[in-house]
């Protein structure tokens, strides 16, 4: 039987658990792909602490190079994260003809493109299926099972973290704060939540998803994106009373010549099946001319559900190297010839619908301003609540639009702060339910 | 650019699709996989209906022959459905070592253990996508994403008629004839509606599920099946009380040395995302030892989702033939020397939860009588329910138990079927409330 050499960069969490399956599932994996899967060296600044997994013949090194160098070593997984180090060594990796396989949405979604190009150059397979949807195999199913359709829209939960906290203030009436201090109690959110909690993972994320998706060069800057930090336990409680409920979203759609990409939260109704995803599970809706509604639903972090998908990508390269091919799938899904940057629509042109909360001055005539400044920026109300208790004169005003366009929007928001009929900030949550199976 | 020639048999509604997609989808398929898809014949007996798809260079013949003995064509799509002719076809197409795609669930059910030898004996493909499930990738995902895990347990609604059935009677109360009729009408359930509501489908899914997931061979006549015709409005709404759903699940199981698999109307919590999957949509969900709970959700047949997994797997065989590889994974996820035969566990000893409902004497001693047969049949029981009214001297009687042996269960209910103190046959669903993410 064929042995193929496997090198870890970084044996922290993520490389913990490769490790840990490439030994416990070391004759698994080899009924199922026919070779050897030999975890020949671990690199890692950190040699001294113990990790629960038994090396056995195993190296463990502080040296990178001693991996990337190597002549025997045919994948290198990079579970470092980070875009520095991790981006210099996979570098040096590729021009080493070594196949990678990475979790790092990051340094994919930000130096993706550059990637691919010196894989192709060196004619070596790039994998990351980690990197979006922890466990759940949405590359490959981009890359390989929707092939001949054309993908409408995609809708995705990709932050646990996120999800947590949403779920948390929906069930507990939480505030945001606690919500994020019961997650970073419990591992799901880090100190420094802002990553997570900004939306900056999901945009991350999205920036993969839509270049797999519609054959476009990966771009990460042009997506919008906003957090949930500002989501209350009253705007939660009042979606539910209309029926929706609000989670981050990471949303892509395709248009004529041009795509949406935008990460925020997002109120969605009881018939998309996203609203059932609760706690830090993620999940991804895709709506795609064959095939119609479909979801992928699972853990999208976490040690072993992470590893489950570089194992995969593993897995993959090794059946390649067994048939004495490599690069069969085109890394983004399509021939890199044949990937075109393609424009992210500005925000400020998208149309959708909105949910407004005013806090309103209790007295005749302030309605009739708000609707009116509303109306003279073409934004028409759909429904109109006064919902709750009169709070210091002011009285909560819940509207919700027909679809509007978001520059409109912000220019009546604007033009409404300025009067003296409302206090503070409204509240802005744009609303997808056009969910159809 | 490489052309690489397919036929299909069979211009039914799938072979339609499969027909669309490769003419609709042209460019995008030469994009994605860097090969002319050409389809260059069509067999089906019927030459002269119209059906809508511009066929171009694309002959239509009646003579499959015409098909499976032309040396220029690569693939061949068997669409005709059934077990006589297809497999026939199917078998001469290996034979003349073309690779076959089919969409045939009761084919690879009832014969995929011998068809995966003749292909091999003829070293080419034969994939099959399509035969569960529909669009979703589970098949992709048993054999090429889950590869580092141990599958520890499936539970699956892998028939839509059954499920927009259900669907039915628990919005709208209809009783199952009318739910019935109602499917008819709408083109979900078939005039001989048996395949689907007794059960048979779901159950051809479930054993190509067991074996992928298992390494095992494929064994369809050890599952016990039970359809969805007993299910009564009555029982849906006794279970939504007790925060239950009631759907006809494939499930599988792995134990030691033996798996479960079993097709039954099952109670769900709603802690369990299955319960959310209505109408005709298809799920399944998945707990494997590395990634826990994941699940696909999407439609599991009509047109056009059936032939976007079809074209899944002629673009992985494209892909394969443009590399010059044949077979780079193998048929059922395991290469065969590594594919046993694994019992499956007799229902008789089966240990689970029950729902029972008993049509009760309304007299004194008769709840005494019940519980009395049951405590000696060691069947504990968790909570009893009088629910509903009188009718006809009778009350209905509602029991949840705790674990029992389905062996004890029947012995149970046979003996109190012979008391007086019951009428008809007892109601008996099984119980799933171990989900846990």
């Amino acid at each position: 039987m064929k042995t193929i050499n496997i090198g870890i960069l970084g044996y922290g969490v993520v490389g913990v658990g490769v490790a840990k399956l490439l030994k416990q599932k070391k004759q698994l994996l080899e009924s199922r792909t026919g070779a050897v899967l030999n975890l020949k060296t671990i690199a890692d600044i950190d040699t001294t602490t113990k990790r629960e997994v038994e090396l056995g013949t195993t190296a463990l090194v502080s040296d990178a190079n001693l991996v990337i160098n190597d002549p025997e070593i045919d994948i290198i997984v990079e579970t470092i994260g980070g875009e520095t180090i991790a981006r210099e060594f996979i570098l040096k990796a590729l021009e080493n003809k070594k196949h990678v396989v990475t979790a790092n949405k990051a340094l994919i979604a930000g130096y993706g493109n550059d990637l691919v190009k010196v894989a192709r150059d060196n004619l070596v397979d790039l994998a990351f299926e980690a990197s979006v949807g922890g466990c759940m195999p949405i590359i490959k199913s981009l890359r390989e099972s929707l092939v001949a359709n054309d993908i409408k829209s995609m809708s995705a939960i990709l932050n646990g973290t996120c999800n947590y906290i949403l779920t948390k203030i929906s069930k507990d009436g939480s505030g945001f704060e606690d919500a994020l201090k019961d997650a970073q109690e419990l591992g799901y959110a880090e100190a420094e939540p802002s990553l997570d909690i900004d939306g900056f993972d999901t945009a991350h994320k999205l920036a993969i998803l839509n270049s797999l998706a519609h054959g476009m060069e990966i771009n990460l800057k042009d997506i919008y994106v906003e957090g949930i930090r500002n989501i209350t336990p009253v705007d939660i409680k009042l979606a539910k009373e209309f029926g929706y409920t609000i989670k981050l979203l990471a949303i892509g759609k395709i248009h004529e010549d041009h795509v949406e990409a935008r990460v925020h939260p997002t109120m969605i109704p009881a018939s998309n099946p996203l609203s059932y995803v609760d706690k830090s599970m993620n999940a991804i809706a895709i709506d795609a001319d064959a095939t119609g509604q479909t979801m992928l639903y699972g853990h999208g972090a976490g040690m072993m559900p992470t590893a489950s998908a570089v194992l995969s990508d593993i897995a993959d390269i090794a059946r390649n190297i067994i048939s004495g091919i490599k690069r069969r799938v085109p890394i983004l899904g399509y021939p890199e010839d044949n990937i075109k940057p393609v424009p992210i629509l500005p925000m400020e042109e998208l149309y959708t619908r909105y949910y407004f909360r005013f806090e309103a001055q209790d007295h005749p005539g302030v309605l009739a301003k708000i609707s009116g400044i509303l109306g003279e920026n073409n934004i028409s109300i759909k429904s109109v609540h006064q919902k709750g208790k009169k709070r210091n004169g002011k009285v909560p005003v819940v509207m919700i639009s027909h679809t509007a366009k978001e520059a409109w929007v912000q220019k009546a928001l604007k033009e409404i702060s300025k009067t003296d009929s409302v206090a503070g900030r409204p509240v802005v949550i744009r609303i997808e339910d056009t969910y159809q199976e």
